[in-house]
């Protein structure tokens, strides 16, 4: 079966409170989605963030000195300084017009995940940024269970964001919470085609299909944060984010 | 459209001077691929640097004394550490088992991409090695030309590996080269949903590529080298890998 990955058109704009299965039981139908065991919705942060309530006024956050002091460094508004710091256990690098931080989730990203783009915002009522899910592991397990119950089928959901690379130019979709699908697959102790025993191949698969995800969402203006997958070639697991992030006493890069 | 994946079945095992135009020609047919415009094709690093002859007997490798003493810190074959060392401008990081060097071709990676599995060895005829090819870019072009003349359809053409990565378990496929794909998609000033103007996304676009048809190639016996892409969501164009590579001025990790 071919991996087949469709961006969900017409999902309406989210908003606090949203439920997120309703959102995604009512827009397959449209989309000519009949569901199937073993498909895997991917979400975008984005609307786990939105539905969850994660929006912050950038107005109603008071900046403390280290915030200040780092905001200085490296030429960002301070209050966001802050809700990066907020946001993390360790600041990992930083420079101007970026701060590198081992989020309170366990993996190292660009400021925090903090993002700005395609928040409602401007205006009088301020400049609302929205943070990252709180337990996306957690988020993912609940919209899983609730399609699961309201369908019949066994399916899994991932939410994902996009994060730079060390070496490598561009960002790619990555894994932020999973459930109902294998976060890594260990091949160690696998035949090769020659019957060689690998041994040294455990295989990200669940940021690759957040990676693929990604590519079909879009960034801008698209407006497409569902994708329906259907073929994913492993069986459904339970993977977790613990399980993706690399143990820091394993870290050679920090 | 959406986005389809198909692992090319029945891919013969590839040797020196094979023609991997006419195999993936030779190939599409019994898969019941039509062939489009717009249609790419993902191919495993493996089977380019077979039918490049980047196949290298460890018995034919005498090793330099700085391989010697780099094989006794990292507990590797020395023989195979020279050749890491040959394949590479820089030893980024070591430790036991591990050897992350900057590659030739530009790129961090573990082992210089130097792979044992798959590749006919043992017995009499010594233990074999494949490097990576040469000048992968090239490699995709010459592969997409000799399919665009005998079709006349206009396709893209990717070489993919499987890296490590600094902070995260699980391998993830990776562009190595192309030919006929856009390597980042620039989203700077694009807007987004409200208009607000996006500053600080470009997306790699080839890297989100390769991590999906490395999701449905498979690592170990499955043998499916090949995969078929339609509905990649951009215009085809002219990426290089060398766009993809962070250069070393910008890197904040080394």
């Amino acid at each position: 079966m071919p991996l087949t990955l469709t961006a969900l058109k017409n999902i309406p704009f989210i908003r606090q409170g949203d439920n997120l299965a309703d959102v995604i039981l009512h827009s397959i139908e449209p989309n000519d989605v009949k569901l199937q065991d073993g498909d895997i919705f991917v979400l975008a942060q984005k609307v786990v963030s939105k539905a969850e309530g994660r929006m912050v006024n950038l107005a109603d956050v008071e900046p403390s000195p280290r915030a200040l002091e780092l905001a200085g460094q490296t030429e960002k508004d301070a209050r966001l300084v802050e809700l990066m710091l907020q946001e993390s256990s360790e600041v990992v690098r930083f420079r101007k017009g970026v701060i590198v931080v081992e989020h309170k989730l366990g993996f190292i990203c660009a400021n925090a995940g903090i993002d700005h783009s395609n928040v409602m915002g401007g205006g009088e009522n301020g400049e609302f940024v929205l943070l990252l899910p709180k337990d996306p592991d957690e988020s993912a397990k609940q919209i899983r269970e609730q399609v699961e119950e309201k369908t019949g089928k066994q399916i899994g959901v991932m939410i994902i964001d996009s994060h730079g690379r060390a070496w490598r130019n561009g960002t790619v979709g990555i894994c932020i919470g999973l459930s109902g699908i294998p976060a890594l697959v260990d091949e160690r102790g696998w035949q090769d085609l020659f019957g060689c025993t690998l041994i040294a191949t455990v295989v990200g698969v669940a940021d690759e299909l957040a990676a693929a995800a990604s590519l079909v969402m879009g960034q801008a203006a698209e407006g497409t944060p569902v994708v329906h997958v259907r073929g994913f070639p492993y069986p459904l697991g339970n993977g977790t984010l613990k399980e993706i992030i690399r143990p820091k006493e394993q870290d050679m890069f920090r």
